[in-house]
């Protein structure tokens, strides 16, 4: 009932599926770096300094090939790079191979079982220390949340709590984490402890990690500084929404190659992603009905020509299903078992509980797996739902994540976090904190020239007029775009 | 060179350009009451506690159909209100005179001088004290900020700083205020001191206004709290975004029936404003060029496909220009010289200073009225322009606003603003600020019902994932929707 | 119960509205000649050569401004000009008055009743022969066919068959025309006769005319060659569907002001005019519904992501209603009582009975009149609809029609249609043909340069390669575009 | 220089690359028959009757999991079929497989060498006559016509003409050909003589192999009837443009996952693939250029807000070129290599002429092969170019072709063709015909349940009205949809 686990291959130190794959891989990261130049920029304009000289940063974020140009941008200036996926499906095994290749450890391949994803990530937080023991990282680039969950929980286990680790799990995965602490706290006692005394700050890319990281914050269980790359303008605005408007369609098609015309869509979520995919499916034909909680958003969705209702009012009309929300049990089994037949069901939010996944794992629905990815559930009645990337991140499970370009924006917030988290190491707090809107704005210009964008310049009198500065930023901070 | 001044009829405390239009008017508020469902929950909810009743209440905000529906909502709760439009020429003359002959003070027509808009202003502010004298408004709403500037400039005078009046001035319109204060200065002293001292707050419309309040703020020259209202989400993201989708184009149809299709129109500025104007033009078949100053806006534009230049870049080839940027000189003399023959220039920004009117009255174009509102200039070179409402507020000079619909969210936040400077006015410092999120989402609720929108509601196990409460708010303040 | 009759004025060989006006409907013309370059340019080519010289031509087409460009073309060319407009509401009265005022016989005002409407279209068609008696035209441009209707009912009563003039009307407007073809069957014996001795063809501007044209000539009874203009591809792939993309939501909002963000719209219909009333109001963000008895539009109209479904399905969901069939009774009086309150009902098909208006005024409806062509009606269950232009074309009926620069492209086939019908009367028979596609695709060349467009050349070698001729045609004649 | 060749297996009378993946076929094509709505209602309405009872078809079309619907369709009406591909690059090895495993004789994969697939197109060709001889096809299913241009010449060969087979050879394709009719001359003496014999018509696909037919009946040497499938409405206005408006992103991001908005895109031809595939890449967010020779054509583009240009315009400022021209020589080397570094070239016509394919393998650039389909081309100034699918379909080449539904209505109309000639193969002439009208709605009809959309029904009344019968056809054939 679970990923389709693939042997790995490791000469050194990596786990990757194939390393032949290198040189494809390393064809494809030249192509990217052409799409990258957020990124390329911040390397010619860091690499004499190298801000980040001997810093170790371990990444959990996933394994593309745009990854892989963020992952030699933050070697270009000088860091210390362990990675790992940050989801079993997401992984390019050959951007992973190239990465491998180059002598950067990384740890990651499509397909791999729970066990293997959480024994990655610990690989990833493991810097050899020479005397046959590990360090931790110094910088931790997280998307989801899974390395600063991991290293806190550790410590909290350290620190004597040991009353989550004993507790029932909620879900397979909460055991695989809790069976990984244990083993670790055998093996390398007081490990997270000296992890937690070397670690500076994490920058963190979704929404999803954002909002543990609040919740850290508010609990004051947060360890570290933290950067919210996500709220950045340049992130949240581009690649939750633009890079899904390409990027949805794309998984969808490499699925199941389905029309997409006069098909009925439920968009379950209308925030930023929500946004994206509504948008890339009415530009495709098809009719797409938005679910909402929140008045705004679905006033906004209205204003848009969406029919707002709930999943419940859609069930035998619609064709297809993506979830967006952030929140669980979305699509709950009930749903599934009232759609109409051959409906397809996934969800392009961070965490696979959008969807109830192992409900219908467990329903009696017969299986039916047609490619990687891709599985067809019958239920008793005859009607058949197709669920993809096992209810994972469609968009990296059956196609290859967001553009580059859109993607350079992300990293290229990511990468200035961590030079910036490095350079203030001393004066960050153990807070949440968004990029200043100047970085955000530089990070927009960065990609201008490359799309043939050509600003106007304000002149001195204008700017007065504004009350702004003739270079910016532009815009109060509670401006939204 | 200015306006075209109509007389203006006057039977009783209200000036407006002919009474007997007020039955159409009632015919058509009552047609906007159907499609202001926020405002009309507003009167329902609070029509027995009359919030404001009694309370002085000068609005400066465009006489319009819609506005004769908040004007009867601050009414219905209590208030006592006088009225004038906020711009020379957005006042709808019968729906003027439905106010009018209900008994509410009003001083608006469509086409005021510069003088006559003043005088209507301080008519609008002056509450007769049965005495013969004058009360100021103990509450303001306003939009661009006019009555606020003018009790400021009264007050700063009365309190002996006589800088400013005796000042050279940069425009017509500035000296009008002058002259204008100098009058009161003699005929009603300490009049001003007076009106401040009643004078519990303002909820201000329109980004224009709230710049300047913030930079009143920040100059510690604030004199009473402020409500910013444009910043609420279900206020600028939806009248500045979806009011100029729809209302952009109206003005240049009832202009100039111009054929959208196949035009290169220029949008300057890529803000809500710019966002909405690109959207319509687009839609309608027109090629869209963009200009910005900011790299996030410009990124925006360029991601949803439109070319992004300068406003140089298009001379010769571009058949319309918008201006919605809020700063000033968009369009220069120069520019308008180097036009294509019979190019379209206006402007859908709060102030007219966008386009370089004044420079063109005076260029030695030979000016031609087509009717009112729409005048061609003729260059030396036989070349001409159109230039739509003076380079005034094109959707309001040249058609009728924004819809109802979507002036009800506004307008909601200007009564639940209203409402809560006068209950918690021992609270409020002299500060701008935003209203709470709870009531931005309680607008768009009110507005659901009537567009058929069915929203979803949270489990409480959902809620408690997520971190919010069941019935909401249910973003973090720094969202941007 | 009918349309509101307007006196009109006339001190010579016209019948206008106001004939004060010429000066303002004058600069719109010149406005216009800018937007429509296949008019100019035919103007230019054949001034010198004067093909129509002397020619008597009757023109029965909408009197605005664009026709006014047509008009003044057919006179540039040589022709002896009378003009009616073929719909009571859809003249502009400027437009009239600049016609007159230049002494081109035109007899149109907004606001005919039925019967000024049929004596205008008799005015239109009586050339004074110098002897107190009437000459007919020899070439007539049609709209929806009433010349010809008029002239080919009048032939037959003279050729003895009292049948029709005789029979019982289906709607007081057949009574009307009735009436008209005795009175002149009294005052002016054999003039019909006469007429049709001298007429040499007629060119037909639209699908409902055609389609009468069409009709005729399978019974053996058209009198005339006659040319479908309205399937030139430049006429019904650019008026019907670009035309009415622009010229529909001017109606709706010239008229309420409404709001088309979020709102549910029936367009019943999903031909041309029925593709361009869908895109524009998907534009402005309403949701679409498409209603359609052709599967073929039907499965288009479901690629595009309309919902499709039946008229009676809608009800009670929809809050805009607008037909664009051809066909009659697809909005019956049962449809309008079942409405949503405030539902708005239009049409942009050529006749009026699209919409079941003479039944809705039998019907005790309460009528309100909101303003002209603007009609509430409110029935017993308390629940109004609003009825606009009397059912007839709603975008000439509440705005002016389709915009300048496709008109152009109509107007041009027309042009050429009438030259061609005059150059080769000798050889036409009394059948409908279609202009050659090279004419077709000249008018399309006309346009280019006016909005920048470049065409490509093709190489004599590619040309041999497709087996075309360099110069075009370059489609077979069943190519659809 | 070439395609990749690749080994193929056969056991029996086929050849695939793998019959090990007929499983996996088999699932995709029970998905698809899902989605194929038109096929499946005519295998349950005409599988009893039979109607091609051991009639011998040849097909040579995309052999694709579509295809594999269309070829058991005809074998559940039936039919005894062979069947090849009709593009080197477009087969799916697992529909190609499951068709081989199901008995059904099949000779396609992807990546053919030229001389392999007229290879296969021979061996689709040739029914075994039972005596180790081979017969030829009755009945044809051609998509651009090479099996159509085989029979042809081989006949004209046999028919003493060898003008052709010695002449010389404009491409290396040319030559393969005539080998091949040398090679069957020695071998099989006679045998083009008794395949045409046997013939009875064929039905063509695709606008490129129609136009092939038209100019043969024009030279008067088409040797049997023919039905243009491609010009039924619900082929060339649903494959070819919504089709298009699917797989070409889809193509693109198979193959190169670039980012498509804010890119400059260059759309050759604007046809009904010019058509979809510019809404595509508009909707993407690219910024899109179109070229065109036909002045209709062009303004078409111009309305829908497409600058119109000329390919030389746009070197150095578009990022991707995309040929839909049907036509020679549209993108020449002298574009390739004046193009931005890193430009996207493909092509998305029938043939791979649009581009000079052979020209730029012979220019002396450097070829990359990044993966299958995908080679970069570096000139010596050092710029870049990607061309996919080497000038082939790139929707074909570089992913899977339009999705099922659309392809659903074309080989609708290729079945009912396919019937239809064979029924009434002794009254067609050897001339092109087009499907009746009738049967083009009938087509459309059965695809109208599958989408949930609800006809409305004319009554008599309405019927009589528009002079049509109640149950269709309701347009004239000149009607352009």
């Amino acid at each position: 009932m679970n990923a389709q686990a693939k042997t790995f291959s490791q000469d050194g130190d990596y786990k990757v599926a194939d390393i032949s794959l290198a040189d494809w891989g390393r064809k494809e990261i030249d192509i990217a770096e052409h799409e990258m130049p957020g990124l390329m920029s911040i390397r010619r304009k860091y690499q004499a300094e190298a801000p980040l000289k001997g810093v170790r940063v371990t990444g959990s974020l996933h394994m593309t090939i745009q990854t892989a140009v963020l992952i030699e941008t933050l070697k270009d200036i000088g860091a210390d790079v362990r990675w790992a996926s940050c989801n079993i499906f997401s992984t390019q095994d050959h951007a992973a191979a190239a990465i491998a290749a180059s002598g950067t450890p990384v740890f990651a391949w499509k397909g791999e079982s729970l066990e293997e994803y959480w024994d990655c990530t610990l690989d990833a937080l493991s810097f050899p220390d020479g005397k046959g023991g590990f360090l931790g990282p110094q910088l931790v680039v997280d998307d989801g949340g899974d390395v600063t969950l991991l290293i806190h929980k550790g410590y909290e286990l350290e620190k004597g709590d040991e009353s989550w680790v004993n507790s029932a799990s909620g879900s397979h995965e909460e055991q695989v984490i809790k069976n990984l602490l244990k083993r670790v706290a055998k093996e390398r006692p007081g490990y997270w402890t000296q992890v937690v005394a070397d670690w500076k700050g994490v920058s963190e890319e979704t929404t999803t990690g954002v909002h543990r990281l609040y919740q850290l914050a508010e609990q004051g269980k947060l360890l570290i500084p933290a950067i919210n790359v996500n709220d950045s303008v340049t992130k949240s605005k581009f690649d939750n929404l633009y890079g899904c408007r390409e990027s949805l369609a794309d998984g969808l098609k490499r699925a199941l190659d389905v029309m997409l015309a006069g098909k009925v869509a439920v968009v379950c979520g209308y925030g930023d992603v929500g946004k994206g995919s509504a948008a890339s499916l009415r530009a495709y034909g098809a009719r797409v009905i938005v679910t909402e909680i929140d008045p705004i958003c679905a006033l906004q969705a209205a204003m848009e020509g969406y029919e707002v209702k709930t999943v419940e009012d859609t069930l035998g009309e619609a064709d297809i299903y993506v979830t967006t929300t952030g929140n669980k049990d979305i699509i709950t089994l009930d749903h599934m078992k009232a759609m109409k037949d051959q409906a397809i069901v996934c969800n392009i939010g961070h965490f696979d509980n959008e969807i109830q996944v192992d409900a219908l794992y467990q329903s009696g629905a017969v299986r039916t797996n047609i490619k990687p990815q891709v599985d067809k559930f019958t239920f008793g009645n005859g009607n058949a739902i197709f669920l993809l990337a096992e209810g994972r991140l469609v968009n990296l499970g059956c196609a290859t994540g967001h553009p580059s370009f859109v993607m350079s924006n992300s990293f290229s917030n990511q990468t200035l976090a961590q030079i910036d988290l490095w350079a203030n190491k001393d004066s960050y707090e153990s807070k949440v904190y968004i990029l200043p809107k100047q970085l955000d704005e530089e990070v927009a210009r960065l990609h201008l020239e490359k799309i043939g964008v050509k600003l106007t310049k304000l002149s001195k009198d204008q700017a007065d007029y504004l009350g702004v500065a003739v270079e910016g930023p532009y815009k109060p901070d509670h401006y939204r775009y």
